[in-house]
Order: structure tokens, then C-alpha cells, then sequence
């Protein structure tokens, strides 16, 4: 069964869109969780359990887990997700060459899906590709200021480096197996993406703290239904702002609360 | 100190140019280090033992670390290389956004440089640029068949996507610790890319089982004399070819004299 063919199943089994982003930023870990013998991992756990009813999606971030205990952590998370029926992706950004993209690939052995970055070409990819029972998510159009540095460079044939990702990441597609990640903050950019490449399904960050436009993320980020939305420290550091937020029910309930509150507002989208 | 001054030193102290990729495949790992405890470090650290006299620097790929094994054996290995005086290249082609690049540039407390991937544009390699005392290395034009899907684009000024990534890493260099990867496996590139940026020092990877070209590798990459000539498999798994290679000694000489012999074919050209 293909990652898009589960995803779909997820979305519908929660009637929800929204990837919840986990990266425990060790610098913000509330106190309740710092004791653990792996901080990291107790936080997310806390995480999963007071918002995998609204979660199409786990998608941790590679640099929060490069180090010993924090590949341990993320581990532990991934098994504990999948033990709540929630596919993972692993937003790791990866691209290299040869064996050395092989050997990244092999974290497909326990992630339902990864991002991955084209500049080094379509031969860079093929590893991940090849597994064509996970998705592949590649870099597009990304939700940061300085992403038109390259992504909005104009080609000698009239179209933007960007669009001619979008259409490679098309060709690349030949597994069923690939999605595009486009940033909210460029609704714009979205539409011309999602009118280039028919029903791939999109990875959409950059709504909530990066301020993205919600509407465009679901009209344009799903294919033929499916996609995500993510939201990361706008859901797993709300309880940062809750009264009483060293109570720890009422801190991870807020995240609870947020990742209920994003659903409903994608949802009025779809 | 910057890292390039210290790496010019290195260069000096030594007479080489020779990064040795420590990239140890597990698959390819010799039977004499697969009882050890971390047996990436303890064929690391045999490999630093043979070369670490012809080596200017250790570059170490973090696709072939992600475990908590893995990590463990990454630190050891620096350390251990530390203690030879030779630096430390990451070749972690990361790139990210905000805070995730923030920590993703953490990796910097440890080693000497990093290799960066461009597509996000500026700000995302901001937090690695800001680390003055450190070498950041943008990807420019890679050493795989597949790199001109994206880096051989002709934008409609005129110019190849990698000629003004080539520049863009010239106005982010500010800090005087930007250097570029350019394959030896693209010697007419190596020559543009070198007209374009001055005396920027380059990582050159490609030569060895890439078949690239040495003398251009040599003639282009250095910038006032300092750069960097790369070869992982050539060097590390040099002694599966040699006889009797179930002895450690043969094995990890084999090795020794790959770089000795790398050494002196690039220093005809220096």
C-alpha cells in the first residue's frame, strides 16, 4: 500500500490535514519533562498523546535528534505514533550522491515518509524514490524570506527555478510516490505549483508562527484530497501561553487544544 | 583563528591537500573491526592512524553516523582526529530554515566546518555563516551525473544556476569563512567556478572512484593555496584490494598508502 493510500486513510479515519511538527527545541522543553532520561522523548510522548486525534501526521525534524540520546528519542517516538496509527515523516532535507544517498535512504527502514532537497538532481534522489511504498516530499517553493535567493531565479525559458522543480518532481514521479513541499507564506507560488503538477500532494508549512495563509494551504496544498498542513511550535509550545502552564495537563492540554483548533479551521477549506 | 588559516597551516605542516572521507559503510566494513564495541570507530580510528600524517583534513559524511551508535562514533572519531591536529569537515549538506538551521549549525561545536546545501537561499545558512571561526562549504556544482538537472539551468541572464550560486556564496561571505564544493568530476565547471569567486577555497570531491580530474582538481580548487582534494572509498577501502587483507596491518597500510600516494600525485600540480 503506497504512503499517500495510508495518508488518505488517515485523513479521513480523523478528518484532519494537519501535520503536527515535532521539534523539541531543548531550549524550550517544559521543567515537567527535563528529569527524563530522555527529555526529548517524554515531551513528544506527552505530545502524541494530547493530539493524535487530530493528527493526519507526525513530522519531526531531523536536527532536533542528532546526537546519541536523541536519535534514542526519536526512535521511541516514531513507535510510539505508528502505535497510535500515525504515519511519521521525517523532515530531514537530505540530498547527496551515490552510496552516501543510499545510506540516508535507510532511514525509510522506519519513517513512512522523508523530504529531500533537488539541488543535486533527480540521480541524487533515486534511492529514496526506489521505495516506492514511502513518500518522498521534495523541496519546491520553502516558507523562509530568503527562499527566492535560488527557488525565484528566472530561467532563460520564462518559467522560475521553483516551477521547474515542481516539474521535475513530476517526471521523478514514476514510483506514485512523490510529493512537493510549498510554504504557505507564498499562497501565490502555491497555485502556480498546484496548476503545474496536477494532484501531487503538497507538504504545507509555514501557518502558525511563520503566519502562512490557511486557505491557500488547503486549496492548493491537496491533491485530489490528500496533503498536509503543518504546524509545529504553534501547536507543541502552545502551552507555553496557558494559565497554570506548569501543570502539566494544562500544559500539553493546550497543545491538545490548538492542534483541535488548526483541523477546524483547515477543515472550513475543504 | 579562522578555519581557513588553520587549515592553510595544516596544509603546510603536512605538504597535502588530501581530505580523507571517513565514510564507513557497514556493509563494507573489514571482519578485524566488527567485534569492536562502535565499529565505525574502531575502523575510524585505524584509519587515522595510517593517514592522519598525509591528511590536511577528515571529512566524515553524517549519512553514515544516524544512529545513536552512530553519533557516539562521530564523536570519538573528531576527538581522535583532534588529537592529530588534523580538522574537521562535516559533509552534512544540511540546510534548513529559522530555528531548525540554528540547530542544525550546533554541529559546529564540534567540528571544524560543515558542508551546506543553497537551495533555501541566504538566511537559512545564516546561523552557519555566523560562525566565523568556522568553514562553511555551499554546494556548487557536484560531482554526480545528475547534478545538471538543477545546477546547469541557464537562468535568462545567461548565466548556470551554479555560476550564480557560485556568486551568492561570495556576498555571504562576510565573515571570510565561506568556501565551495566543486567536483573534480566537472573540470571545465572547476575553471568557471574559479574565474567567478576569487581566491575562495573550494572542496574538491570526485577524484578516486569518481574518476575525476587531479590536475584541475588541483589548478582551480586552491585559492591562495588553500582548498581541499577529496577521496573516501579510494582511500578508506583501499585495502580490500591488497593481498592478505584479513591482516590489520596490510589492510590499514593499504589505506596509509593510498593517501601517500594521493598526496603526491595532487602536490605535482600544487
Amino acid at each position: 500500500m503506497s504512503f499517500f493510500d495510508r495518508l488518505s486513510e488517515r485523513i479521513d479515519a480523523v478528518d484532519s490535514v494537519v501535520s503536527v511538527g515535532l521539534d523539541p527545541d531543548p531550549d524550550r522543553l517544559p521543567e515537567q519533562v527535563q528529569g527524563a532520561e530522555l527529555p526529548r522523548w517524554a515531551f513528544n510522548r506527552r505530545i502524541i498523546d494530547a493530539t493524535h486525534e487530530h493528527a493526519a501526521c507526525y513530522k519531526p525534524n531531523a536536527a532536533f535528534y542528532e546526537d546519541p540520546d536523541g536519535w534514542r528519542a526519536l526512535a521511541e517516538t516514531v513507535a510510539y505514533a505508528h502505535g497510535k496509527n500515525v504515519p511519521v515523516l521525517l523532515d530531514a532535507k537530505r540530498a547527496d550522491i551515490g552510496n552516501t544517498a543510499r545510506q540516508y535512504a535507510t532511514a525509510l527502514d522506519t519513517v513512512d515518509a522523508i523530504t529531500v532537497n533537488p539541488y543535486l538532481g533527480g540521480d541524487s534522489l533515486q534511492p529514496f524514490l526506489d521505495r516506492t511504498s514511502k513518500g518522498v516530499f521534495v523541496l519546491c517553493r520553502t516558507s523562509n524570506p530568503g527562499s527566492g535567493d535560488l527557488q525565484e531565479l528566472e530561467l532563460a525559458g520564462g518559467e522560475q527555478v521553483y516551477e521547474r522543480v515542481a516539474s521535475l518532481a513530476s517526471t521523478w514521479n514514476t514510483g506514485g510516490n512523490v510529493g512537493l513541499v510549498v510554504g504557505a507564506t507564498a499562497p501565490a507560488e502555491l497555485e502556480t505549483v498546484r496548476e503545474l503538477v496536477g494532484d501531487l500532494p503538497f507538504l504545507v508549512p509555514g501557518v502558525g508562527t511563520q503566519g502562512g495563509d490557511e486557505r491557500a494551504a488547503v486549496e492548493y496544498g491537496l491533491g485530489d484530497g490528500v496533503g498536509l498542513v503543518n504546524s509545529s511550535r504553534g501547536i507543541i509550545f502552545a502551552g507555553e501561553a496557558a494559565t497554570g502552564h506548569d501543570d502539566p495537563a494544562r500544559y500539553f492540554g493546550a497543545a491538545g487544544e490548538a492542534a483541535k483548533r488548526l483541523r477546524r479551521r483547515l477543515n472550513r477549506f475543504r
